[in-house]
């Protein structure tokens, strides 16, 4: 069995032995944890801003508690984060978590689900809405403890080498997309692909996907996708708000003092506002630069919309019904999301709709 | 000269002698610091995210560095934690910074201007876009270290005892209002009045105002205006997104430890989190309750809002060509706004309005 679980170790390329069973640390104890991320070092806003968090945490414990940051496949393959950090390879993990939904589509809630809670909507329902709550109690079931990291607001469709004019136009298109997402455009005649990050751009050269769609426009941005698909589709309905958690294997959580712990969540929280902000900052400059070498921007047609809006829903509907987890989750999700968007309408979107519409005109 | 600085400042209503010029603190040393708010301490999500913030330091320095948190008026007036601070009577307050637009309308940009940055805008502004930098040089003459801690989004238009239907009802307004807000209105011919919180209600409940403005539902609603004013207008655009900021003393600053350094802006990060996210749960059950108790919800007819608009940056532009601190900090906040809306438009808005339209329709 030891060796069998060694073996599966070694087999996810996994560099170093298991880390020991953690005793529990006084405060002022030296304590030193791996993080294993999902990301490249290129995506400096990702990758970046939990290196950043990791700092902090040293800088608040005078170099007490120190977080080595890694990037995706350095010692953990990068969609193997949650398994590392559940059986203990490494002590805690950067990820989206719904790359985990083959496990439990439950665990979408804790990212963001198509058509759901925007950002601002999602920290809300986390932190008083009982959404942390909930979704705490799923992971302790894996043995993991999250806090929310860092999100990426809504993205962007993806870059398509056809236009999409029509629900017909989706049937047999061969599309990089992965989650819930990919499960709903099934639906509608989509064929939906999980390709690996590095291997988006050639297969989209040579035609072997129609279509791909990825985060936003400074992230995408460097993968190139622009220069073989010349369409740049929004919004990125599957992804109204992509939370990214850090997951820390619970037995290494308990055994943290409680200035640890402190340091720790009130870092995560710092590294959300600013993992949102440097996004904010970078996509405007980034899409400038995107349109100015020629792409194409084009909104999804409201058939389209429509059509996948009706599809995310039904597709809830059946988790649900099939899935305890989801459905008890679905159930506080649903009643905060439709109480928070009739809020929302009122004030914030009628004036970010009036602000917007006034600042696209010459003064 | 310093009996004179001690009637000051026991005419101020201090109570307590005046603090020592800090020494260096070294880790791991006691250091203990008083926080003056603006806040009573009914407003839970004002005083109380920053009392919340105050454990919170305590908690990742084992009780080292210990902040007090003292309600508008304990120890200083609500309206003077700037100088408070600034002469040293406590180390640090939790206020409006706009509050002090009388000492310097530059000062405005870092709580927020009218139809200006939304709240994720500003963070986005503030810790990418070069806004704390400018607003960190400016508040330095006064020999004061701002950090953001906190934010309530857009707020209400205020409780009217009059329908606004155009233009001309502005005229001769007499409306609870400070900031720059009651600037611009003066423009088209309101009286804007600066009210103490705990006299609104009985200046509207026996006419000698016509109007007033707080917060949002959630803290309007413990004023009870609506009782004594029926129509509720929104949006609030000369607060759309109101940033409050803990002022600490710079020699006080100077003198902490990069552990507490750290611990305080982490922790201000986190309840900036946690303010806007209580705000964004509170808010649509208050309104809920407000609209089942009669109030009558009105939008601010176009012709008004294009008129505030328009004497809006008719201001923002007077103050600039008078004022060089309100000049410099207003090209960067432009032209971050312009670029900032072009892409909020794009992909974060486009899919709001849809959400939120479909959220309104029965499924």
């Amino acid at each position: 069995m030891q060796r069998r679980a060694f073996l599966m170790r070694a087999s996810a390329g996994v560099a170093a032995a298991a880390i020991a069973r953690p005793a529990s640390a006084q405060t002022g104890a030296p304590v030193r944890w791996r993080l294993a991320t999902s990301w490249p070092k290129s995506l400096d806003t990702l990758y970046g801003g939990v290196e950043a968090m990791c700092q902090r945490v040293g800088q608040m414990t005078d170099r007490k508690f120190q977080i080595q940051c890694f990037a995706g496949g350095e010692i953990v393959p990068p969609l193997q984060v949650w398994d590392a950090t559940q059986n203990g390879t490494v002590e805690c993990g950067h990820t989206l978590t719904s790359f985990n939904i083959g496990k439990n589509p439950a665990v979408a809630f804790d990212s963001g689900l198509a058509f759901g809670l925007n950002t601002r909507q999602q920290q809300a329902w986390m932190n008083y809405g009982g959404g942390l709550e909930l979704i705490r109690a799923l992971f302790k079931k894996d043995g993991i403890f999250p806090i929310p990291c860092g999100n990426v607001g809504v993205q962007m469709g993806g870059f398509y080498r056809k236009e999409i004019n029509s629900v017909d136009d989706l049937k047999g298109l061969k599309f990089r997309i992965g989650g819930l997402g990919g499960m709903i455009l099934a639906k509608l005649g989509v064929v939906p692909l999980q390709i690996p990050t590095a291997d988006i751009y050639p297969s989209l050269e040579r035609g072997a996907i129609d279509a791909a769609e990825w985060i936003g426009p400074y992230d995408d941005e460097k993968l190139g996708l622009h220069k073989v698909a010349r369409y740049y589709y929004y919004p990125g309905w599957w992804e109204g708000s992509a939370q990214v958690t850090l997951l820390v294997n619970l037995q290494h959580w308990e055994a943290l003092p409680e200035s640890y712990r402190a340091a720790l969540e009130a870092a995560c929280a710092e590294a959300t506002v600013l993992m949102m902000a440097k996004y904010d900052t970078r996509n405007p400059e980034a899409l400038r630069r995107l349109v100015a070498a020629g792409v194409q921007l084009r909104q999804f047609p409201r058939p389209v919309l429509d059509a996948c809006y009706k599809a995310a829903f039904e597709t809830y509907d059946e988790l649900a019904a099939n899935n305890p987890d989801f459905k008890l989750i679905y159930e506080s999700w649903q009643k905060f999301l439709a109480d928070s968007n009739l809020w929302f309408r009122i004030a914030e979107n009628t004036l970010d709709n009036y602000r917007f519409a006034m600042s696209a005109q010459p003064r």
